[in-house]
């Protein structure tokens, strides 16, 4: 079968990883990278020997990369009549430009959580309404927190039936190695609702959602709770259970020393994962608690590589690669070893 | 009248900022503070040339104090013996031992939150339970984020009727100055459910309560999210009506620039205010959100300061000064000022 | 007497600390305030009843104050032309605006380190070239680390003769309450030479001095390590005798107590310093080390106050009310309640 | 030839890199590593199907290992026995117990920095004193910053000479995934002069230095300064030809894009280096500046890999594997791929 053929816009945080995970994937072809500036990113990408091409976008200056000795194989361009869908992590606004380049050349798009939702024909999560973005032509992730957060909501509501949530999002304000933002001993709070309920309710629109969130000067990982009203009454063992099935959740706990967000990243590393990522949501049951006919748990984003998942079915959607939710999901899972050590374990 | 004898015993943190409360009770007579070292507070202490006597407690040596030039007026039992009651804030654990000299003394106490609940004949919250603590020889407070929690529960209890409460607690990890715990570019999270919503529960048995509290590298201030379930509904007008009536809650947006914790700190300094204290729990009417027939809003809790108006309350009950919260809790706001720009304004 | 009628452009974090400063000069008269906006500052002058008399400057929409019942006491103008001095605490570069204002209306001004040198006269410190201020219609102050730098440096000069400095300064990046700015679990490095050499370099210029800046993800206070050559073999005994008779420098322990830059903020608070402020910069002494021919030790900067005591040094100069560096900084200081406490010690 | 055989006691933040580091190395063998109980690390060890053997030291519960299905190859004994050499990164005094089973068995061993110097034979650095350590049984590591500060030190040494340093150390208070140590909105200033300071007058006896070490709440890296005087009078020009040959210190600029510590960090990543480590320190090559006849300038440690590559060396001297410096540094390079990218470029 013929590989699909994939660029990535934007070789930031997220193109970085979008790259990577693409090039993982046994039936996708990663034609390359496109970006405006030789940042750190790109010099890393150097020293690596170029294991992706490098296109130029509109505005790049090429006597920059010449005088670094850092190959350029064409511009913008280039790179996009040669593939059949591109991957756009370019910063916030950009995307919307870039749409007209990829509808002139005909190509398909996956739009990450930065642009508005107008730029897609879909606003997109692979667990939630896969079906939604099959055979689209654009379509737009859900931002890090809202797919983390609509995996376990999900992950409730298809076993148990869930119609309304709470959410308080204790959100990391700066990634590793940002000096652009970044807050120094101040929680910073902003106004109700959050646009992460509100993204939910698009995605689940038959789910009431409402939520607070406050910036916390850390970098490892957003953490959200999550006070979910089931249309039964849900235990914590009933949600442990759901939880413990879902690939992409890893369901952790304080006894085993996942203290926090922290613990999480020092794992990832451990683990060897490249970047010290991680592609599941940590989940920790001790944390799940229940109140009336509520459920109330704790899980942790980690926020720069928790949509390369969706994103991959997002492709496999967009390109009719698979058709359902479950198999879209389980061709990613298995080129990313996703729930690999869960289905050991079992 | 004759002024109520008080002393203290534990000169740190809280301690502190109890004597300088008792000192503002034209009704109360701070008698002395006791201390075991003469650490950076006793230090200053000396330095503003000694407004408070000091004792010293069992194990100080005072040949320490004398070095330094800092006059001791007697020991511990010099203390207790000239009071009517003592505010015990010593390390957690000692309050215990200290009660059997104030047993022994005939002299009443209230405690800190860091005393088990056994220390006491009533556990204690100003305006929710403060006829409990009438006549009472021994109270416990509640401890910072469940004395400025229950505040706004209590709040909307009395108005509207409460029976569930889900809460997040985005807990400060230190004070400013604090050199001996401390967290770094981490969340740390705590098995569910927090001891303050069970806390809540036993001041407040009629709501069922539950929480999951996260630890954040900040100082200035614990951010807590209420997801509260009304006996009616509650809507955003009628909840932001009942807490800008009460005075122990001042009520800010994020349009006249209070963007979080570190807002409200930089205000009081600006204030003038003592230490940059703030007696006031803040409450961003911003923050507050309807879904279903809950309620949601966030609040700011001054960890160094938010119980003293809550014990100046409990040395009223417990001393019969006035024997109902409403006179007990408004001759407290009306030396401690609390309230003031607030009646002002109306 | 007369007293000298002063003005204050900009009520943000130094502007504020101006007028405090002013107010408590027996010789001078605050006539008011300016600022733009109704900024938190301008809120909490409100609540506190406004002592300081409040200006607009252009620009300002005085429909919003109204809107806040914030008594207005007149434009820009109207301050300037009833005073003898403007302290110009505006942000970097209206300073320099505020400069034509102020050479129309014939009155002095002393500028904040935010400008640039070419704004003023005579680049200024209380300590170190008082005397080239006197008489002079426009000076600038020295920055917050510049300004406690150039205390200690300058306070070995005249007792034992400096000829070189290397310094590190280890700087807060922002200050409590900021959101405009910060940094997160990362340390962020300037080129060097840190312009705090340059400009010690511009009011002590026999002496060489180069530097390294690293900015750090607090707020209580730069930490500046000094390495200094003296003309003179400079011991540790002979260092610290100099430092201890300085009225602007408090030399304090880590046995004290004192372990870093918040043990000092914590301290200011506990002494009931107005918004926890201290004038004087601590000095360890037992960071105090020798080699070689060099004496090496670190200070602390608080930042938000320590240029207040220098500026109403610089107003004295300017405005002829003491003519000598000894005369002015001492009525200073009285007025300041700086180094009281070493006095009464000794 | 026969690979030396080598051991790791304590698989914590070092250990697992001494490992890691060990199994790259071409002409050595990792028998195993051991430790006390089913940590994070050993969980993760688990998770990649235990590419390393694991042993038990004394005091450990082997049901705890077993209730979690990880393989247990033996017990510590077991380990010692089989291996010519031990690498023990034990926690801090537990070196000095094990050292009598190493004796016991007649194996060597090399030390990290947190045990006593008498615990060694040789107190070593590859680069400083290499041939001190050859055919030694017992060698202690210096510790991370001054491992990475000797680096830098002995490079202008052996070029220039030079007979004085004056430091800073900006020290990272805590790695990342640490819960027990932290550090919140405070610097913390230890007695001076600093141990990194006479640690190197012990490795580099004929360099007077002196030093101030500052904890910062940060994670990725110390930095430090450094004021170096030269036999001779060193320029900028002939410091950074110098340092740019070096192949362990890697030589940035913050134009580049490397803003600080946190900068590096995510370049390790960007590179795909396992747990996103560095083994070079980084050098600003904007931050050298001249003053008299000294040099200063700053340096980034990575605080959890720089010493791996020192050990390395420390195990090709101990165990003659190589004899001078030059070869075994060289060695320890190739095998780690230090140097590369340096090599490629020129």
């Amino acid at each position: 079968m013929k590989k699909i053929r994939v660029g990535v816009a934007g070789y930031g945080t997220i193109g970085q990883r979008l790259a990577d995970g693409v090039a993982l994937q046994g039936d996708m072809e990663l034609v390359g990278v496109a970006d405006l500036a030789p940042t750190l990113a790109i010099r890393a990408l150097k020293e690596k020997g170029m294991p992706y091409k490098l296109f130029l976008v509109e505005g790049a200056d090429k006597s920059k990369f010449d005088a670094l000795d850092i190959p350029v194989s064409g511009m913008f361009d280039d790179l996009i009549k040669n593939v059949d869908i591109m991957l756009d992590s370019s910063p916030g606004g950009v995307g919307i430009k870039n749409k007209e380049l990829y509808e002139k050349a005909g190509v398909k798009a996956v739009f990450q959580g930065g642009e508005k939702n107008s730029v897609a024909d879909v606003f997109f999560h692979g667990y939630a309404n896969y079906e939604k973005g099959v055979g689209k032509d654009y379509l737009k992730l859900t931002s890090c927190n809202t797919t983390g957060l609509i995996r376990s909501v999900d992950c409730l509501d298809r076993e148990f039936g869930i119609d309304r949530v709470a959410i308080t999002i204790i959100r990391r304000v700066a990634d590793p190695g940002d000096y652009h933002r970044g807050l120094t001993n101040a929680l910073q709070i902003d106004k109700a609702p959050s646009h992460q309920a509100v993204d939910l309710m698009t995605i689940m629109p038959h789910v009431e959602a409402t939520g607070i969130l406050v910036h916390t000067p850390v970098t490892h990982g957003h953490i959200i709770t999550v006070v979910a009203h089931g249309k039964q009454k849900i235990t914590k063992e009933m949600a442990l259970a759901a939880f413990q099935k879902h690939p992409r959740i890893r369901v952790v706990s304080i006894d085993e020393g996942f203290l926090g967000n922290a613990s999480l990243f020092k794992y990832a590393r451990d683990l060897g994962n490249a970047r010290g990522d991680m592609y599941e949501i940590g989940l920790w049951s001790d944390s799940i608690v229940e109140t009336g006919d509520e459920i109330m748990y704790a899980i942790n984003i980690p926020q720069e590589s928790v949509t390369i998942p969706e994103t991959m079915d997002a492709i496999r959607a967009a390109c009719n690669m698979q058709t359902t939710r479950e198999e879209g999901t389980s061709v990613t899972n298995k080129y990313l070893k996703i729930g690999k050590w869960k289905a050991e374990e079992q």
